[in-house]
């Protein structure tokens, strides 16, 4: 697994400029162990942006695939038995292989059971944590707690909970109207916010949960996970953007959105990023 | 849960828009437990009608969340050992809580072994059932059973079923070219038509799913359950005619949809909206 | 099951738009064990093309269901154990009640473990088997294995395969930018290709599993299932030229797919049908 950027600086738009070039160029393979809602969206979601899924979440291949794969999705969005045990089995695959995986703990906060396995699950060190707010603090013990899978809690009040995160993960991210990426460049804590993107967008479905699969994406081709996040949160909120120009509804918003994310080239990320790097306070 | 209207009229447009309104207001948590084919859709349509879904359908969990949402959906599409279990327990949490729970029992009426875990779940006092004529008829005990999941029954040949349905539930309805909702006003049982809606709507997949979660929505924001029946099937019309003005086939209209159920506000409630109550022969 | 064609010719444009006719007329109803990713889409495809659809997938309903419905797709995309005894009661089903079914092994090439489930899946007879080249290939026991569940393979190098397995079904394709498709007339094996398409189909994810439900519902009205085959396969790639005509973009190409499976009439289907037989080198 890539480690933590070693580079002077945090990520910015040259990285993400960089990034999506890669992703591109390769369009990684992603195993994705996710929610019943969300599978259809992550794939196509996956396929838009330039990369390939591949939903193979059963015990009997969770592993063998996670060595097959370039990085590995787990969303906690409707586990069930069978589906947790693959987790364990593909992130304990993955860390051995040396493949970034992605944790995403839907209502890890506020249900006590996957609240207990998205704690057993970050000993096999992910690359990235994604969240929203709500989630991100619930996982790192502060309470908080969510309404459903939904946010109540602004991104920039999980700040300090996802610096706790980084004992488990290299970054973590809580999504929101603004999202808020930490992580490490070199002995430094840094905190990147990702401004821009659109209200349509937590009004379609499983948007959060294709996030997630479009930063272990860019996990497996950019040079750290802290940037592989910057850069999946950038070409999510231009292609946000891209669509709210032309969709005004959640319906045609879903379609567009596909379609924006297919577009975005570097011109319009150099044109649109807003990326900001601060320490925490 | 809310008891049975004691008000001296079947519900009209004003309850309708009344309870249009208390929906955007409050944005209900539906909890979802419900079929493969349809979980993006009814979270979808529910998120762009104006509510919030969460699928929470195992075993672990299912009791808990029952307690922390709104309204639940319990729908029999592709029932599994473990989603069934999850059932029960929702249904039980449900009405220990007080909170009122839709079943849609899909084919019920062709498939003894879910007909059998329907039947079952009726001791747990559904707020109201909703499903194709032949599903209501099914359920009902009357034979008929359907080729599918589609109806193969007119909606008004199920009203004596729905009837029968009141000794378990407080509201019934039927889908189809005019959706027939039956429930008790004062002592008297009422049947609501609602007409409108488009030949598109059975043409895309789960949408028929989809508006048993919207009942489930309308059921926790309206004063009783028939008027939320009549809410949800009165939103889902219009929506349906305001798509079909712009879309003529099923891939343009299921985008269309989910905006017009975003889209539709009083104005067009009021404009639209056909609505007849009568007495059940 | 039909048997293989006596007549003299492989199927033709007259074949095709004869089979698309009944397809209209007849409406079969589809039983479909699919994977997680493609459920909704399948559902959308059925209904889109003019079939109907039922995903009856549990081992409590999968045989009974199987002697209901028209015809069996069983898709190996995301098996879990409690599907794969489904899979293997619906096969020995539809075998026994006469009814065509179609295999799509997703993944074969690749996994020990669905690839034995598939290899035991053969002895029930499939009507026809659909997969990418890859797929093809990996079943046939040729190697060549696939990443993920996208074709690296091109499908005239699987023609072999595809003959080899006319040992177990009927007629066998590869799809691919020209999809090939094999088969007996009388006592000579043929093989048909299909051009045309968009290079925008593999873009938008379960399209492939929704052709192989669309091949189970054409088998089911075809007076064979290589007719089947090349029906399907032809309405789907005349469907994604007209798609392609108005959508530039996979969200807005997924949409217009689905209005133009809906819109194919006879007269598109001979306008840009491009259908060429041959004797298989």
């Amino acid at each position: 697994m890539a480690l933590a950027r070693s580079a002077a600086h945090a990520p910015g738009i040259d990285d993400v400029v960089a990034a999506h070039r890669a992703l591109r160029a390769r369009r990684p393979l992603v195993q994705c162990l996710t929610n019943t809602v969300s599978t259809n969206c992550v794939a196509n979601v996956l396929l838009a942006a330039g990369a390939a899924p591949a939903m193979v979440d059963n015990p009997e291949e969770a592993a063998l695939f996670a060595g097959i794969a370039d990085a590995v999705l787990i969303n906690l969005g409707t586990p069930t038995q069978a589906q947790v045990a693959s987790m364990r089995l593909a992130a304990e695959a993955a860390q051995r292989a040396g493949k970034p995986w992605v944790l995403d703990p839907i209502g890890a906060g506020g249900l006590p059971w996957r609240g207990g396995i998205a704690v057993e699950l970050l000993q096999f060190g992910p690359a990235a944590i994604r969240g929203n707010a709500s989630e991100v603090i619930g996982l790192a013990g502060l309470g908080g707690g969510g309404k459903g899978v939904d946010s109540s809690a602004d991104p920039a009040h999980a700040v300090g909970a996802a610096v706790e995160l980084l004992a488990h993960a290299i970054a973590v991210s809580a999504s929101g109207p603004v999202d808020h990426v930490v992580g490490r460049v070199g002995e430094q804590t840094v905190l990147v916010r990702v401004a821009g993107g659109s209200a349509l967008l937590p009004r379609v479905t499983a948007t959060g949960c294709a996030l997630g699969a479009l930063v272990a994406a860019y996990a497996a081709v950019a040079p750290d996970p802290l940037t592989g996040l910057v850069a999946a949160h950038t070409h999510y909120a231009v292609a946000a953007e891209l669509a709210e120009a032309v969709a005004k509804h959640p319906g045609s918003f879903a379609a567009a959105f596909l379609d924006a994310l297919d577009t975005v080239e570097e011109a319009h990320l150099r044109a649109r990023a807003q990326i900001a790097a601060a320490v925490p306070a």
